[in-house]
């Protein structure tokens, strides 16, 4: 079998790694070679750490599209030119392998459509919560359910951030420096931080779990930018974990979001930490599963990338999946507790809440009013706000 | 397409339930119906609470031989019979789905080797960790690694009972008392208490992760009958958690068991309470991984038999997996951390401890002389031990 790499930086070098290291293994689970024939990278003289000999370098695109190959696998990332590049793949019948979360979340229904038309395969295992199997599982080993619910930490950066700042008490800007540092941050953090790229795996996940088209601009989303470290340490002396998630749930219409959210500290993905991601699932048959491991790396991702490929070269296309309908996301119906701090007295909190019926506990350790609330849907919160100055309000979960 | 259910108990009911809730989108998945035409069942005529009407239920298996299906579910139990009964239905060419570790831990070679033969699937997701997808997960998304290590909590029985002993504190004989009366023990609770339940699932486990057939009577297992609530305690307070844990290891040799672990309270495992089950994988590419879920129940086992049933109506066999090579399993290698708890002075076993150059920490808390060492293999330990009196002794995971 022979395979174009597009791509050669930490992901590429890593399917390179992957596919020498456990050559003899791949082999025997395709029954014969898997080689790389040629290489599409933008700087072909830079040296690598992996042997590239035999491998025809290329910048030109169309050295690509005129080799002799069965599959591709797209790790250079980019959205308007990858995506010319990878429709013309598809078109002349060459499966294709990516873990191009930003182009699938925007074009994944296009693609796919290619792709079924020239019956192949688009594989994405990579794109969403890096080396965590969760693409495949869900579609192949979850199918037997009705799944009502995905939620995950999807951002190793922000999982990283939020981290330092509930077990070691940092800041937000010293936790992003440590961050930039240990390589989790890029210099400019801002897709990360700004919840974006979350956004883009849980628009994926949503698509795949609830088998409807998801518009991305139709999913708000709400980075950690503006996360206060007192809330992180009140709410912690309270039992509750901050996680950036992404989150979408199905009932009668589906809801999605990207946002700061407290968990229980027993709550499963309370205890994902640092770089780590994980995704949590919740089926009408199985009820609650969670699948953890690392959202990024070299080798970690080219784990899913090779795993993918493996796939691509020993099953027959049968139709990618692909949903029929477009989802409405509505956000308003959904019901949370919610972690509310205030710029009022304990009595000015308490009346207010007692006033308007609202189930809640209060907190003033630390002189701080704090609030855990019963579950509220966004007009609900808004009623409990009106009159009272709240300095923070994030959603809870898993305190029932 | 027709299947026929064997055994109509806990896990079959749930099977009938799963495909009549979610029959559209299992027929959207199929691209067909699935029926139920026959059912295998001891007792034909049993009120049950699931509709089996225009299903012939039958107490002969030539009426389940003679039948025109196209695969078989198992989940009846049982090993001699059923291995039998699975063995005819391969070589007729259908397709079975088992549920069983009883029978698959000891045989699973046997009834590869038929399917195998005979070209037809032999799929078996439900057999470990209930609805955890942990079989094809290792099968085809892990498929890019070699796998070093696969340990997990493989046995809600025993997880229930060590969690209500750590978190509430409670005795063996009350926790095991309070399972049975929720139905997470049988009357008779060896298996699940003496770790063969758990072992079964090891094995299974560690066939498939190392690729090499494991002899069931090669791994070591112990249970959870003889834990003293004293040592969970005092662990507990040096930040240690006990759960029963399967764990295969692969470097140069294999090594496999099944006994009860302290981890380091914050490990993915130590976190996994209750009846949950959830099975840890290290990869040399992915590294650490964990899927956790629901070990048993009704829907729960259903929603991985479905899944498979699905996979083998949709997908050629292409030769289920079948490792060549028989295991050599040597555990005396194996280095861990060891608690250990005296019955000597401090001043006895810091001497002894002191004296044989081993690396720990003492603690004399609550008047027991507890030490963790460092990591020791089995001889190292024997050596450790040798003239102190140790009323306990359990490996430890996670303090590096």
């Amino acid at each position: 079998m022979k395979i174009a790499v597009l791509g050669m930086g930490t992901v590429g070098t890593g399917v390179v790694k992957v596919l020498n290291t456990n050559k003899e293994k791949i082999q025997s689970l395709i029954g014969g070679d898997v080689t790389i024939t040629h290489v599409f990278a933008k700087n072909v003289d830079k040296a690598r750490d992996v042997d590239l000999s035999d491998i025809e370098i290329t910048d030109d695109i169309n050295d690509i599209y005129n080799a002799d190959i069965d599959a591709a696998v797209e790790v250079m990332g980019g959205i308007d030119h990858t995506y010319e590049i990878i429709l013309q793949l598809l078109n002349k019948g060459v499966h294709v392998v990516t873990a191009n979360k930003d182009l699938l979340a925007e074009r994944i229904d296009d693609l796919t459509a290619a792709a079924n038309e020239n019956n192949v395969h688009l594989n994405y295992e990579a794109a969403v919560a890096g080396g965590v199997p969760i693409i495949r599982t869900i579609e192949n080993s979850l199918n037997a359910n009705q799944i009502s619910e995905v939620m995950g930490i999807l951002n190793g950066t922000t999982n990283y951030i939020l981290t330092k700042m509930t077990v070691d008490g940092w800041s937000y800007d010293d936790a992003l420096e440590d961050a930039k540092e240990k390589g989790y941050a890029e210099a400019d953090p801002t897709n990360d931080v700004e919840g974006i790229d979350a956004l883009r795996k849980i628009v994926l996940l949503s698509r795949l779990s609830f088998n409807k088209k998801v518009d991305i601009k139709d999913v708000p989303s709400t980075g950690i930018s503006n996360v206060d470290a007192t809330d992180i340490q009140l709410a912690k002396d309270l039992g509750y974990i901050m996680k950036l998630v992404g989150i979408g749930k199905y009932d009668d219409s589906i809801s999605a979001s990207v946002e700061p959210i407290f968990f229980k500290a027993d709550h499963q993905l309370a205890s994902v930490n640092y770089e780590k991601n994980a995704v949590y699932v919740n089926g009408n048959a199985v009820g609650e599963t969670m699948y953890y491991g690392p959202g990024a790396g070299s080798l970690e991702t080219a784990s899913a990338v090779v795993s993918d490929l493996i796939h691509v070269l020993t099953h027959p296309a049968r139709g990618n999946f692909q949903p029929d309908e477009e989802a409405v996301i509505e956000n308003k119906a959904v019901e949370y507790q919610y972690y509310l701090r205030f710029d009022d007295t304990e009595e000015e909190v308490k009346k207010a809440l007692v006033g308007k019926d609202i189930g809640h506990k209060l907190s003033t350790a630390s002189g701080a009013v704090v609030a855990v609330t019963e579950k509220l849907n966004e007009n609900q919160l808004e009623d409990v706000l009106e009159g009272l100055n709240a300095k923070a309000q994030y959603p809870v979960i898993g305190d029932e």
